[in-house]
């Protein structure tokens, strides 16, 4: 055949998680030479997801990497936006599968990923390359350039990709801020030359896709902060996430200016807050930190306490301090305690519960819906116009955010001026297929369905397990023990029955003895009616029969488990 | 003693639910005479609150009335403000046990609660006394004059009550809406009359008291839904609440207007609209309403679907369109769908899964967080302090919402000029008791836990059956049979398991014959080391030591229960 090489090498690009979704960002790069079913692979990003609602008891969610299986040794490298569990959480649970493949991140990135993996003393030590703004790597088919970008943690990269077919830039979670604090703007200069060498696709973040006009600069927000601390009268309590550095420094940064001292408090905000004050990227005074057991030894004005929790996390400081459980810090009237984040969607009746308790103890609270005293790290429906602009790519994909988010970028796309065959609006599992000409979409060919880690259990937990535990956390079971004699077919004594989240046993004791008769009766009318006793037909008897009678005297529809014991 | 009959009398006001929650609201104004130690009682709303993810499998949760017993014949009415279920909802799990006191409402409210009431056929039919606006009642010591408010739904009431110590003011659900639609705004120069009568204390709404400004008029929210009708392209599928009655009359104003059929689907929404339409409050010409069944026998562009589900809920239609369950809508490319409804506190991941959902089929979906299409029924800051300087109280409660709502009501109180003493800052279960001079407060002295329903069980769920719930939700449970020699005190073969939630049997097979092992050694162990067979003693060590294997083995914490049969 006649057809040019050109015509016969292609990039795959393949989701296996962040699009649908908000969490598990993991995008793969497959360059396919003619003739080859597969290439060389490199990594965007190993994000992990935290459970919600549907998926009860979970730890986390993973990407699925099942497309990777036997491909491993074509995996070129695995890079890292930045250090946010969203991109880098899901390492330790999948580096050892992928028979530990080369890894590039930004200092502070690698530190945080190092650290991380120590929790897990089983895997080997992470073997990390430090990338510096400005920095160039080539990995296989794939040259890259790192670019820093504004988000809400230091060192987060924009990647600019050079392939055989053009070039790619991908944003990784940015915004763009004119007046960020403690950190250069993003430089869009830089962006601009990119744009300038022509862009064959643009990846960008999705995730404030949804809000109009423009993201709120951190220095309003430093303005409005520093508000509170020019008039709390007590101490101050500010609680947000430990992977917002920016967000820590502005608080250090006030308390030093008003003379107060700073007691860290929370594991992962003092393990964040050490690595990167190690690397630099925090300025503390060393006489600004106190040991929490201390605050008692200073005045209530002189005091700022930083610590995890504002999403309502059960075993975080504030929870704890809301709940009178802080071996240290009791609320006092004049304490202002400050909410610095966003509710993630899924936490917002517990952070109510946790604020009213804050509220009855007498303190006074602050949240980002009374002012703006946080901002997300995520560009909005100007910036993201302002990104195409300067990119202006031949071909647009969407990354990271709700299917809604994805939709909503797209139209911005399309305002732009990008036609929709130009446009990938897909989702995990999706396999994109790009040459320098076309772009197509083959919808839910790679396996994305949800990886669960429960405990030590990676994947172990399917639907089945989750379908069992919502259900028992519906109307709870109903296990029914009969003791069946195999010479008469008859039940030995009474059965046992043990329930649990269905009805209180002690107040419903007639019911219990109700279904053990019925329990009898239906054993010894399958039994008595033919020679051989058939054990899964008296089983399924218990269990349909019994529950429907359970459902006719209650309502409820407990899961029924019947044992049968042949002596 | 010298003290005058003022000293002595008093008015005791006992908030049974509605504050420091949304939902469940139930008022109790007692009045007693001096040297009694109970008096009459007036009770305001019996309302219901709809579960969260702290109460799984619930149905509903209802008022404790543990107050009210054997004080059914003291009862001097009960009052409905309006017809929504957070005011009216519990009356058939109630009604009973307080002996059918007399109940009065406006007729649209009466004829939602009738008609609910033909859902428990068990119970008697209600009569409830029907009181136009501007009406007046007595009952005992108190008269009542009932004035028309602006809130989402018609027939809204406040309450000028008088009592021997003074007059009261209960705002109900309210907002200050200069320009509704198809309803009058808020009588102001009565309410300014009812001022200048003097009034002792005013229970005002709080659920909208942390919200700054002025709640957003109708009028607006016409405009941007007529902005939507004016471009939908193809059918408009609005969902909102079936109880939005107000909603529901612009959505069929605006379609009639636009010359489209209205199909109304979802059991709710057709009952509200068809009681509404036969006391009039509801005006709909005869040609515009279709049956679901014939939409398509009408172009794209003339047809609206009017439906429930904007929260989500898993059975309600809009669900099921998103879903492709439903019989007769399919979702097409052209669709708009409009959610005209906030979005519940705890609903946000549903939500946004049903709008992802419905974009994926291509359809264009609207929603408040876009534009405003939909307004709460609640006065925002301006409007309570509007309504605060109008009534100018000596003593002033905030009723209706979680804590952070009725703490940011006494702030609006404080700043208006009310001294804290005169603030009554209260929760469900104090009693507030107030004569014409002093108002005190006794923290927690009524019984005001959480009543639930489940099935036909109300009350019968308690604390033990939801944490079994919660903890086999997270981590599933696992029942070990033993059966048991009783002579050689040895297991009987192997010992049976049943486990669910916790991990996925098949692939667990040698977790689980280790697990039969240890058993058969702690029992042994156990049987062999004294002669009387303890039973307790070995559950026990079943339940504890299996407990701690399967987590050293798992990092899960399922819950075990152990059986032992003796033969």
């Amino acid at each position: 055949m006649a057809k040019s090489k050109k015509q016969r090498s292609f990039l795959r690009i393949i989701p296996l998680g962040g699009l649908g979704e908000v969490g598990k960002n993991m995008l793969l790069l497959e360059w396919v030479e003619r003739f080859a079913t597969s290439g060389k692979i490199l990594i965007i990003d190993m994000g992990l997801q935290f459970p919600g609602e549907d998926t009860p008891g979970i730890d986390f969610i993973i990407p699925n990497i099942k497309y990777l299986e036997r491909k491993e040794k074509n995996i070129v490298g695995v890079i890292f936006t930045h250090g946010h569990y969203d991109h880098i959480g899901a390492i330790p649970y999948l580096i050892e599968k992928l028979k530990y493949p080369k890894l590039f991140a930004a200092p502070l990135t690698a530190g945080i990923i190092a650290k991380r993996q120590e929790e897990f003393p089983h895997l080997k030590k992470l073997d990390i390359k430090k990338i510096e703004p400005g920095g160039r790597i080539k990995l296989g088919p794939f040259k890259i350039e790192f670019i820093k970008m504004t988000h809400n943690i230091p060192d987060t990269f924009g990647l600019f990709i050079l392939t055989p077919i053009g070039n790619l830039f991908h944003t990784a979670d940015f915004k763009f801020d004119l007046t960020p604090l403690y950190d250069a703007p993003s430089n869009i200069n830089k962006l601009k030359e990119f744009g300038e060498r022509k862009i064959l696709m643009l990846f960008s973040d999705s995730t404030g896709a949804e809000n109009p006009g423009h993201s709120i600069s951190e220095k309003n927000i430093q303005e409005n902060l520093e508000e509170i601390f020019k008039k709390a009268p007590g101490r101050i309590i500010a609680a947000t996430f430990a992977s917002l550095i920016n967000r820590v420094q502005q608080i250090i940064y006030l308390s030093e200016k008003y003379g107060r001292k700073v007691a860290i408090d929370g594991y992962t905000m003092k393990t964040n807050i050490d690595i990167s004050r190690a690397l630099n990227y925090l300025k503390i005074a060393e006489k600004t930190l106190i040991n929490p057991k201390n605050i008692s030894s200073f005045a209530d004005k002189k005091i700022t306490v930083l610590c995890t929790g504002a999403q309502g996390e059960e075993r975080a400081i504030l929870m704890k301090i809301a709940n009178k459980r802080h071996p240290y810090i009791k609320l006092k009237k004049d304490d202002s305690v400050i909410f610095s984040s966003s509710v993630i969607p899924g936490n917002e009746r517990t952070v109510q519960i946790l604020k009213d308790n804050l509220l009855r103890q007498g303190a006074k609270v602050f949240h980002y819906k009374m002012m703006d005293i946080h901002a997300g790290g995520h560009a909005q429906k100007e910036e993201l116009k302002k990104m195409l602009e300067i990119m202006r790519p031949k071909f647009f994909m969407p990354v990271h955010g709700q299917y809604s988010m994805l939709a909503s970028h797209s139209e911005i796309a399309g305002e732009y001026g990008l036609e929709e065959k130009n446009i990938a609006l897909a989702e995990n599992g999706d396999i994109i297929r790009i040459n320098s000409k076309k772009l197509s979409i083959e919808k839910r060919v790679v396996p994305s369905n949800y990886v669960m880690v429960d405990g030590l259990g990676v994947g172990d937990v399917g639907e089945i397990v989750l379908r069992d535990r919502q259900a028992m956390a519906k109307d709870g079971m109903f296990v029914i023990i009969a003791v069946i004699d195999r010479q008469t077919g008859k039940v030995k004594g009474n059965p046992d029955i043990i329930s649990r989240g269905f009805i209180y046993l002690r107040e419903s004791k007639q019911l219990l003895s109700e279904t053990r008769k019925k329990v009898i009766e239906i054993v010894e009318q399958t039994t008595s009616s033919n020679g051989t006793v058939n054990w899964i037909y008296i089983k399924d008897q218990i269990r349909n029969k019994i529950g429907e009678f359970l459902f006719q005297k209650t309502q409820r529809r407990p899961m029924v488990l019947p044992v049968v014991i042949k002596v």
